[in-house]
């Protein structure tokens, strides 16, 4: 816990394609934790969609951020077109070696590991992702939410939520996240029982598993390459 | 259950200051319902900003919406500044009327109270808002989900995930809504048990009921206003 008189720099990275409840489930939890300036940074400051066309506008351009204390990375299928950018990973290296908290959600881990900052560290992120974790010299950690040192790794999409909050309780204590959780009326009831592989009907599961397949392929051939440039020693097919 | 092959409008009502995940969580599920064209409509095609600053673009303006097959209403504090707004309110009437579905989320439920459509319904809201139901006519459920004929309610702003989910069973059936359950990864693990009064320690509660009673005085005003336009016999004091 940080003390309450610091002031915190709360910042979340935007970019085309994103899932955008990747940025914005956290972001209910973020735009209140008290005495913190919350903005979110993109590649410029031009709007951009998220996967399914949301249209989301940057408070300003990362280039113009001030050091974070917290760094947000979420992720979604348009992760994959910054898989090689040199500036967002250089970007989001620089904040994460100076910020108090990484916090990462869904395939906002594999920015992070492109950025090389996933080495011998405990992760999550989305299901359909999960096996590519070791590619970036990451322990793999089946669990929704993931502390790691100072890093806070949500699994995919909704699991945001969760880890924001857990997340809000590390940087102000309990009582500020039990605040913003009654705000938000946070006491889910998902009305089935299909929210992981685990439990979904073996029928569903194949064919989401299938209707993210290419997408998958394509992440696996990134992280690849990836980690050839890392350095890492992957096997020659990534474990499911 | 509507017919697979038939074509679905869905359309969510956005506004300067709403709760953004009271529209950001449905997004998830609405934007994923198989055969449907979703869209998000403005007073007018200028971009807004949420309650706590995101910024929003509308795909339209409610005048260049078609008929919806499914009006989605979110809330927030912005709300208030549409409840004697006669064109937001009479598309919200109008479009309604001729809506295989109508989604409540949060004080969403106040603009659709205000356009005259809750007299007599079985309806819910923000806990925080609740006792203002009968103000509308309303019959108030405290439930986090509420159906009553082709409406749906859901609660307070994350509820609009369940409900959307629920929505998205009512429309295409159990599996689809299981499907984009599975992809969003939602098997919520809330890190406390504070999302209701009723869980929330005492403390907390007070202090969150305290942070929004100026809103919750103003909606109740309010409310007796459109009460009385509306020809709704109110008691003295709104039961709490």
């Amino acid at each position: 816990m940080i003390p309450h008189d610091t002031h915190l720099q709360i910042g979340s990275l935007l970019f085309e394609g994103l899932d955008q409840i990747d940025l914005t489930g956290p972001f209910e939890v973020l735009s209140r934790i008290p005495n913190a300036t919350y903005r979110i940074y993109g590649r410029n400051s031009d709007p951009v969609r998220d996967v399914k066309g949301l249209r989301l506008t940057p408070d300003a351009a990362i280039a113009d951020a001030p050091q974070l204390d917290v760094l947000h990375v979420p992720g979604g299928f348009g992760q994959e077109a910054l898989m090689e950018d040199a500036e967002v990973l250089g970007w989001i290296a620089q904040q994460a070696a100076g910020a108090r908290s990484i916090f990462s959600v869904c395939t906002g881990a594999l920015l992070c590991g492109a950025a090389g900052l996933l080495k011998g560290r405990r992760a999550t992120t989305h299901w359909a992702s999960f096996h590519l974790l070791p590619l970036f010299g990451a322990i793999p950690v089946n669990q929704r939410v993931v502390v790691d040192g100072n890093w806070v790794f949500a699994a995919g999409v909704t699991a945001g939520i969760d880890g924001a909050l857990r997340l809000a309780a590390e940087l102000r204590g309990d009582d500020a996240a039990k605040t913003i959780q009654l705000y938000m009326a946070y006491a889910p009831e998902p009305p089935f029982d299909s929210g992981t592989p685990e439990t979904a009907p073996a029928s569903i599961l194949q064919h989401t598993r299938q209707s993210v397949a290419g997408i998958t392929a394509q992440r696996e051939a990134t992280a690849r390459r990836v980690a050839a440039r890392l350095g890492i020693a992957v096997p020659e097919a990534a474990p499911r």
